[in-house]
């Protein structure tokens, strides 16, 4: 049999595009990836568009060096700067498209949320995008610059946490939505908080699914190769040693992940 | 008359350290200050001590090429991994050793609270300056991650914010400290919620001051020359065009700050 036993690549500024590893995984046992925080330079929602741009493509060229045979960008505000299909002739996969799609499928009444850095926000990604699919449909947008820093202090279910998912989502509430996209790959991890506040009706859209699906049809279009090994591995590369990265990722993925290999980019 | 109308420079990550440089003006008002705000690469203080100790020399590299006649080290983080006396021959400040020289001079019961960044608490750097002067002293130290997003967030007197701050300082308030050091050049801008929480009897020390009181001394002893303007000069450069830089350096330095000049290191 046939198939592409290389690895898929995967990389955000940090530990947040481990929700999004953590997806494709348990879709995808088979095939092995290789993630790639950029600890040294994050975080990335903050940044201006040039500058984040800058870092993307340097990432991709360490990824693409290590011969994937994809990548995804599983960071939203670097998603904003990166929508090519592919780099360097390898398909290339990007959190906003299939976020806006799944958000435009679910949504029933066409108000639709969303929540990200101000770098994601302020692009208008997710807007243009929805609107490609449903032009009818509302967005409201709103920044939550507090929602990264509370998710890496671990405290996800915690009352300063309902307090301040509450101060942010009160206006987007306020507006009737019926879907919310979590337009940041760490917000997974504050799922609960985040659900609590907008109440059961309201669909969460997060990223790691909606690229599983997407990379799934690839599969099966032939664009893309699945890998021909029972069970694929892991590597994981940070830029910098620091901060809560490996008991993050322990959360995330499991007690049993590798260690993250210090590189330079 | 003699003197030295050169520029004082100032770095920080980012917009902190300009709760320093106010306090310079006011202390100097004919003194010139370029300021420079790493904002590409903000923050410092969740990165690891070597990344924390490049990114510092190029930033005073930059400052030294522009013809400044002493330079000061505006971050606690970066402090923690430069304590110098001089860069390039030129007189260079961190904020380490004054904050710790003045929290040893105002406690009274040798009971002495530090909250910083991880980079800052964990560098122990704060404990070792006070013990060279009080070696009987106790630190109690508390990194809080989150209080740099709220002073950036402009939370600051806001029940949100009294609620995290009560949470990081509640084991350093059961140690019953008589002085804290507000060890990052953010947290001034959020000594109102800080305060409230310690009560009026524990004295509050920030870097602003106790620099500017060094460099007192050293324009009186001749180690610095003073400038012979009348009213110095400021000029801020950046390394991103990003996040809330500008509304903060209103907030802090008054609506009549200059704009921030974008620049590469």
């Amino acid at each position: 049999m046939n198939g592409d036993p290389r690895a898929i690549g995967v990389f955000d500024s940090g530990v947040g595009g481990l929700t999004v590893l953590q997806a494709l995984r348990e879709s995808f046992p088979q095939e092995s990836f290789l993630y790639l925080g950029d600890t040294a330079r994050l975080p990335y929602g903050s940044k201006s568009p040039d500058t984040i741009r800058k870092y993307t493509e340097q990432n991709l060229q360490f990824l693409s060096s290590h011969n994937v045979k994809a990548m995804v960008i599983a960071c939203n505000s670097a998603s904003t700067q990166m929508r090519d299909p592919s780099f360097q002739g390898k398909p290339l996969y990007n959190v906003i498209e299939p976020g806006a799609l799944a958000a435009a499928k679910a949504s029933t009444r066409g108000r639709i949320g969303l929540i990200g850095t101000r770098a994601t926000v302020n692009s208008q990604a997710y807007v243009t995008e929805i609107k490609k699919h449903q032009p009818d449909f509302q967005v409201f947008s709103q920044a939550c610059p507090l929602l990264v820093p509370l998710a890496e202090e671990g405290w996800d279910a915690d009352p300063v946490t309902n307090l301040i998912v509450f101060r942010y989502l009160q206006s987007l509430m306020q507006e009737q939505i019926d879907t919310l996209i979590l337009g940041c790959t760490h917000y997974p991890l504050l799922s609960g908080s985040i659900q609590r506040v907008t109440g059961s009706s309201v669909v969460l859209v997060d990223s790691g699914q909606a690229i599983a699906d997407q990379i799934k049809s690839d599969f099966q279009s032939g664009r893309l190769q699945p890998s021909p090994e029972a069970r694929g591995q892991l590597r994981i590369a940070i830029t910098d040693n620091s901060g809560p990265f490996e008991s993050l990722s322990r959360k995330i993925l499991g007690a049993d992940c590798p260690a993250p290999e210090l590189t330079n980019l």
